[in-house]
């Protein structure tokens, strides 16, 4: 039996109420990048300003004892992506990460070095979208059009990160997130979606997907 | 001077708390409306099942003393549109009503009758995202993938509906919908956003726009 190389950490979002960025999961990162992983490539494409949003991730992961390299400072960023040792997709605006993957042919690239190299790769957010097949269950703006909304696909599902349970108090008439999803299966051939909320990580390990963090998740079946 | 003959009433949303289906502006839509129309042209395409949405606006219109025909049930809905009165585009999912319009061919027909033959449009939510000049500020999910994210182009700036103040006490880090209007205005040559909170109404007379209701609304300019 062949074994799929892919080892994957989707994080639901990166600031948790209270805490500092990337905080309530360093520990998972730590563990999950090991000690072999001396540096991480940084994608910071889901915010506008890359500079700032490079120097915020640089602090986190130095923290932890990482260097880190942002794909916006490289020469060549399809490069980059080969020559990396581990990569980090963080969030934002999900339909901005997603059209400058596109535009800067980094799909391909990213595909490759999980599937057939087996590096790590970390997402949050938006960066976690985006290694799904598709975004289709972002809960993101629509501020740039990008070419498709087929995504990575990493994994054989989608994901719905900062998942907010229907509150019933809420005078508000805008869907619920519940409803949201509930419409996107209202359309034909979509795949499942893991409903992450905030606190929750999943693990991706071969086949094998075991969920972190204390808040679960929820599973959406067409 | 060429006046513009248009005349649109935008609806922020179909149903306000605790009431029913467009019971919030009633009175709005039979001012706006009048008497010389006796039909109205309904579009259902933002929701699924488009035998219940037509019943349920049939009911709305016919209490207020109007016949309503919706497009799903017509042979050809281009045909439809250029005999219509008066249009109705309720609300929903805001990419998969737009990506029906274009599958339907009904953009151009839709525009020249507000534009050239001056019939009254009313949009409510999603109908109203797509009175505007693209949907980029909708707050729906990507269910599906229109060819564009532009749109009926009637106004020459974006909506914004069910637009929600930020919440100080939220311990939920999805961005508000401040931010999200914010990053798009990161980018490049984007036109102006109103949003319109929950109640509110926009009506258009010409080259004249009046806010209605009493919720109020923001302007946000790049
Ligand atoms: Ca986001
Ligand atoms: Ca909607």
């Amino acid at each position: 039996m062949m074994t799929i190389k892919r080892r994957l950490l989707l994080i639901s979002n990166s600031t948790l109420h209270g805490g500092g960025y990337l905080e309530h999961c360093k520990q998972h990162i730590q563990s999950f990048l090991g000690a072999e992983v001396k540096r991480v490539l940084f994608v910071p494409y889901a915010l506008h300003d890359r500079d700032a949003y490079a120097k915020t991730a640089r602090q986190a992961f130095e923290s932890l004892g990482y260097g880190l390299d942002s794909v916006h400072e490289a020469e060549n960023p399809v490069d980059a992506v080969q020559k990396s040792q581990a990569i980090f997709i963080g969030g934002g605006n999900t339909f901005r990460l997603l059209k400058a993957l596109y535009d800067k042919n980094l799909i391909p690239a990213i595909r490759k070095k999980v599937f057939e190299d087996g590096i790590p790769y970390i997402g949050s957010s938006a960066g976690t979208n985006v290694a799904t097949i598709s975004i289709n269950t972002t809960n993101d703006m629509p501020i740039v059009y990008p070419p498709s909304l087929q995504a990575l696909g990493l994994v054989p599902f989608n994901i719905n990160p900062h998942y907010l349970d229907p509150d019933v108090n809420s005078k508000h008439m805008g869907e619920t997130r519940e409803q949201r999803i509930t419409q996107y299966h209202e359309e034909q051939d979509t795949p499942s979606v893991l409903a992450l909320r905030e606190g929750g990580l999943l693990l991706v390990e071969g086949d094998k997907a075991t969920l972190l963090g204390i808040t679960g998740a929820r599973l959406f079946q067409r």
